[in-house]
């Protein structure tokens, strides 16, 4: 069984305008940015998307502007999974109905302590309404955001009732044992470090590549950690990659990190809108962002001037 | 300052249909039973409610429904708090283009570890976006579930910044020293105890009443409580209405409560309709509901045979 979703995936961050709405132009911009720095493709709407602090209009605007201004649908990878399980289901759809059949679904994520039987009647009742067999369903697993975890009992469980649909996980969790035990346990599932120095080492254990958020800064260098992970002849090139993706994402850890991520996409591209985030997220403070700028010079990072 | 927001309001379960989707007839006479129970109101979708995993286009319907069937919209207290602001002010505008003013309200809850001046932000931009000066807001502190606190110094600022319109807390995190605080901190602002057997020490200590899930059975026992609880008169009707209130509340939560309140109301009314979960959550085994009804005859419940 060939793993369905492979390669480096963009938990992309949203630029917002003044009045907070998604800045569809800059959306599609930084995509296809994205796309030219190696990126295998874009997991929009995600955690570091802020996608569950948009409206489900806005939602599906985001993702009819990316595919309207011209990125391939095969290469999008959204985010569809809210607290409601038909509003899943309208998500899910609209993105098929615009050729997109990858998505990635959080757990319905309320309800606290909930069972794995409740998690697997949850993920039936919305691939059942769905219902198209184009759908790839990679789980979504980050009990430290949503409060759910995905066991892997629920995952053999999810595999044996849709094979071919359930195929795959994001992990954000950050233990590695957990995405190993996966890797063996499930072959041919796509297990996707969410978690970007974990790449490395997950595509030598085995593992399918990741999402993660520091490929808003990095897309390239993730590109060669994943093309070489497992070739000798590539491991200066790979450990060189690997140094300046890990410097970048202790430089994001060391702040809040999704306020710290769009501030770094907003010195990378000298567009200040991208330092705006919806609440309750907060941008960081000026004297955060000074400090930020200062440090990304100091890694080596292309910092552009903001217009005055 | 006379507190805004004061009695017994229900946390109405919701009922829900063969196909899980809401039985909005039999909703609108659980509504009516409430009032007739002595309920002040229905805090009708929230938690208990299962109001987030409920669509949008489901949670108007639930409200208009009861409006339709002649609720008093004065007594409603509607949940219309939701992870994405702009989709909390369209229920939140919705609840008031049907003229119920006052709602209790979930901070944004995807993103956990927010700043209290992240929730500051969300919350005045909820109520700008709202921007009607009926509006009457009671904040929700459900910590457990919702993994988001509101802090004391969050709660002054709010009144401070939107006098008569932040009226009030439903403290659901079952800490009475938190409640009786806030009693003395906030002179006139309705605290709303989210545990029944708390509403009489809370009423004791100037509280404001209640927001809970056993008022879906001993409604009139609240109704008794929240009368008496200040006079020595009434003292042996409060204790026997507190020893029901307290009966039923440890025997919901002897289970997993949600479903536990939802079979009571199955037996209550003889409906087998009310035992239907959505996913997450789970209904109780055949043999939990067994034992669940014998233990409701035990208290002195009436106990309704379904119909054949």
């Amino acid at each position: 069984m060939t793993a369905a979703v492979t390669g480096v995936f963009c938990a992309a961050a949203t630029p917002l305008n003044a009045d907070l709405s998604p800045n569809l132009a800059a959306f599609t911009a930084h995509c296809q940015r994205l796309l030219e720095d190696g990126c295998t493709g874009v997991a929009l709407l995600g955690t570091t998307g802020e996608a569950n602090s948009f409206s489900l209009t806005e939602r599906r605007a985001i993702l009819e502007a990316a595919i309207g201004g011209g990125v391939d649908p095969a290469r999008l990878l959204p985010g569809t999974g809210v607290a409601a399980i038909p509003e899943t289901i309208e998500l899910t759809r609209h993105a098929l109905s615009l050729g997109v059949t990858r998505v990635v679904m959080l757990p319905p994520f309320y309800y606290k302590g909930v069972s794995d039987e409740g998690l697997f009647a949850a993920y039936a009742r919305i691939i059942e309404g769905v219902g198209d067999n184009r759908l790839r369903v990679v789980l979504y697993h980050i009990p430290q955001v949503a409060g759910i975890a995905i066991s892997h009992d629920l995952i053999a469980r999810l595999i044996a009732a849709f094979p071919g649909i359930v195929v795959g996980i994001k992990d954000s969790a950050g233990k590695f044992d957990n995405m190993t035990a996966m890797v063996e346990r499930f072959p041919g599932f796509s297990v996707l470090a969410g978690a970007d120095p974990l790449l490395l080492p997950l595509m030598q254990a085995g593992g399918a590549g990741c999402i993660t958020a520091t490929s808003n800064l990095v897309g390239a260098e993730l590109a060669t950690v994943y093309r070489g992970a497992n070739d000798p002849a590539q491991a200066e090139a790979v450990a060189a990659a690997q140094a300046r993706i890990v410097a970048h994402r202790d430089l994001s850890n060391s702040y809040v990190q999704l306020p710290a991520i769009k501030a770094m996409v907003a010195f990378r591209t000298g567009d200040p809108g991208w330092l705006r985030l919806r609440p309750p997220l907060m941008a960081l403070s000026a004297d955060e962002q000074s400090a930020l700028r200062d440090k990304l010079l100091a890694i080596g990072a292309t910092v552009r001037d903001f217009p005055q």
